[in-house]
């Protein structure tokens, strides 16, 4: 198969399940710090969503005993796409099997990276349709524009930890047609960290190395406000709200996204981020590599990486 | 007394009573469509207060029979600027006498402008102290950010309609110490509207003429958001939230404010606007006077100002 | 070919070519206005690229007797794309026949829609690399950041104007993969605009009805900035430049776009836009089809069209 | 004189000379990445203004053999205020005499704060006029609104270094009529920082303790910016201009100012703010006092303050 059909196999990023063991907390974290919207529940699950995602839910959050990432679905750009990954993923011996979807979504495809982060492919969804009280004034929006707290418009990304970042980087690139559109190269020439993206927007799937040798873990989910604005406002909220800043609002030198980083009340560390999309539109888009010295310069004003960046992960290791 | 020291005898403008015909949705509208926050009840009346208030409360929501502006209160610089006031305006046979103040303020005297709004002047006042939720992290900060609605900053001036927007304004500098900072001179001469301040903030209170030639009436009150951004996000919000949007958001010539004009359900005209404060800070700052010619012109960028803006105040008159 | 396949095979605007009658001051206006840099020139052309453009150039401004647009460039996903898209447009007879490139890029295919406009496209492309004086600090950025007029990013669409909007929008469909994201259905059953988008970013094309009947007029370019507060500056820059502001800034109801009109001095329509990209992520997404009645509700939050925008295109018709 | 009188003897901030031993790389700075624009000079100064700055400069630079902060200006609110200081400042023995006022203002008497830093007060002043090509297309502006890098509005304050920060507020506030609104006391009791203001803006003047224990040295000029992301654009314009970035953009806790430092190429640490003014409406404000615990937890997000904060002062001492 070319490359330039095999790249687009997959559409997007669809959602992603996060564990928490304060399941209270957390739901209260999304909905009223995030300005997220529930979308029904099953079991110990919530499902919430951002007002601008046109499926069912961005976010699934579940009450476990510890932290960390559940299951992160992606939908295929067809049925064929999905009937083809499914053949790519079986031939690595990665795939678990067809499983029936989760609530808003079809047949679905589990799988798992090399690391063991579970993830799943679909292709049938269920268009959201808002009840009279979310409808919005738009006809080209999903749902109405909550007017609370800080109102991130959709899911970004997820950015795993990897005991290996560059073999779960080429996973993702060669069966599923991603690409590589940054990483960072050691002086030992390890890849320590590596963005990959399906479509325009730069990056959807990140690895990035686990200081501690373990595996599946989560560095953090990312979810994009509107404007630079939204994320200052972020921090005014997260701080008059007793939320855990970790750092910034500041601009990463990878990517140029600018961004904020709290910890949800369970422990995971979530990103809000800006622009909505930074585009990679060139089709040969050769990566950016960074290297030790260059990360050591701090991010793109000059901040320096916090330390909890490099030992902070959910769920929690000894 | 020099004109100096009479300058700068009110401090700020304090809070506002209006009144509203549908009291639930309009305090609704203040508190989850604005970000205000109850602080007390008396009788028909809702005490509402903005995050950066010092003092008791920036709004008091009344229930009544139809919409408009009751007692708009000043805070004097001094009790001796207070007793000073007091005489000047005594001497032009508009004092009304004092009474016991409103809650969180002391004595007060009330007073009537030349058109018959009703003002009141006090001293003394009760500095807020948030309830345990409602305490910022910040200590310089009078209440927590509510990341809820707009959050709006500040109650930032009172838009009067007078039949003669001179007299009043002249009376503003004359038995207060406010000065004009802008207005627009009809091709006959007439002054159609005047913008008075009182410190460094360049306008408290304005008066453009009634086209009806009605007395005490209101053309709006206005919110200051903290950044433009807000303001565009206010707009966001009130589409969604079914709150009619007048005209906006865009850049007045006058003033240079940026502006989104609403409707509160109760029919009174609301304005949000940024900068939180240009600054006159020219102890000798000439007016400055726009002709019928440059207000065809239309605003800042180019838009015309909307019909409405000049048969819409409150209440509404036949 | 399935649909998702073809989908892909155009990459992205490339670049446009603007005819101007006023050579001197429109150079003026795109560098020091919009804050574009100047890349070489060739005869009576001047190249000129935004910052983020990883291309030769992002703009020819050609010196010509009058206004409107040149020839739009569109780069192909691969080699294959640009032959399958070769065939496709021979087929229908729209091929103009292989050309040497134009500066900075390859063996290039002019074409012509159905209406006239000339339009080419090409795989072979060659990579800025910016002297050191535009060189930038971050990496993984084609050009220094200019502190210059508005700084905008990249071109984002070109609207032109057509006598019937469907039929080249369904030629930039069927011939080039594209698809449609939003449409005006008028009450006659008219289609009377329509945008269409190669990839994620929301629309690259757009049609709209060219009220004289006219062939091969241009609506308007359009250049991406990176915030709405951007857009806000770009108007007061444009206002103390003696730039003539057509209408905003105002948020489109179609597409949701912010957006700031301008003419530049050669009598072109020139659009700021923000976001930088809005996602449609959806690979089946069903087209949004606005009827006359939902138009004449106005922009976003109420902004009455202008008239001009039904009646200024260029060239100028009698 | 009564308190309430004694406060409004100072209008503002006129002006401040800054030293520089790279005079031609500090004037493009200033032209080119602020955004000011020159206004004459005389010997080896150069006068330079802020676009909203109503009299002749803001600024004046200053080739000399080192970094650090000359003549700081402050306009009295009257004559008769102007008379009463120097009487006041005679009283004190810190005053050095008249002189004859520098460009573009009257009569000036010339004095010192007890750390030996000079300043001088005067009333009269020439209102700048714009030349045709930087006339404001609104006439309530002083100058046109240059689109040339970041755009600064207006001289905010001046941040002296001093032995004794408490000894010079207390001087600010009894000779001048300013008032403390933040400081910061040590555990020792010793107040190490201290902010003072003359209206309703919340700061003019500060003094923090030089830990050399030098006199007369300077920490920091301030610029406003219209808006935060007018700062975050700075910081962008800054990176690729090779300014040096020395902390920020962040939010202080004290004053909860939006912030940006940056060193100019003569060596001053130039800081650049938003709000373009928080208010201090209260007339009774009580300063807010900051402990060393408090100061401990950072800038209002979380930012550590940057150890150069504390150890870079200009002139440079051994």
């Amino acid at each position: 198969m070319p490359q330039s059909a095999l790249r687009h196999e997959i559409a997007h990023l669809g959602h992603v399940e996060l564990f928490t063991p304060a399941p209270e907390q957390s739901l209260e974290f999304f909905v009223n710090v995030l300005g997220l919207t529930e979308n029904g529940t099953d079991g110990d699950s919530v499902y919430l969503r951002t007002w601008d995602d046109y499926e069912h839910h961005s976010l699934k959050l579940t009450a476990a005993a510890t932290s960390g990432v559940g299951r992160t679905a992606l939908r295929a750009s067809s049925e064929e796409a999905l009937n083809r990954r499914v053949l790519a993923l079986e031939e690595r011996g990665l795939g678990v099997g067809w499983a029936d979807g989760d609530t808003g979504i079809g047949p679905t495809y589990v799988f798992r990276d090399p690391d063991g982060h579970e993830l799943e492919l679909y292709w049938e969804t269920e268009r959201y349709d808002p009840p009279e009280h979310l409808r919005p004034a738009l006809k080209n929006q999903a749902q109405a524009y909550p007017g609370r707290g800080v109102g991130v418009r959709r899911l970004d990304h997820v950015n795993y930890l990897a005991q290996e970042s560059e073999v779960n980087g080429q996973f993702i690139c060669e069966a599923l047609g991603g690409r590589v559109t940054e990483q960072i190269r050691l002086d030992t020439g390890v890849i320590s960290g590596q963005w990959t993206h399906f479509a325009q927007k730069s990056y959807d799937i990140v690895y990035t190395n686990d200081w501690t040798g373990s595996n599946g873990r989560l560095h953090h989910i990312a979810f994009t406000a509107d404007t630079r604005d939204d994320i200052l406002r972020a921090a005014d909220i997260a701080l008059d709200s007793g939320v855990h800043i970790e750092t910034g609002p500041h601009k990463h030198a990878i990517q140029q996204t600018f961004f904020l980083y709290l910890y949800e009340p369970g422990g995971n560390r979530v990103e809000l981020c800006n622009p909505t999309a930074r585009l990679v539109t060139a089709p040969d888009w050769e990566p950016v590599t960074w290297t030790e010295a260059e990360r050591a310069r701090g991010q793109a004003w000059g901040l320096k990486t916090i330390e909890s960046f490099h030992t902070h992960g959910t769920p929690p290791v000894a």
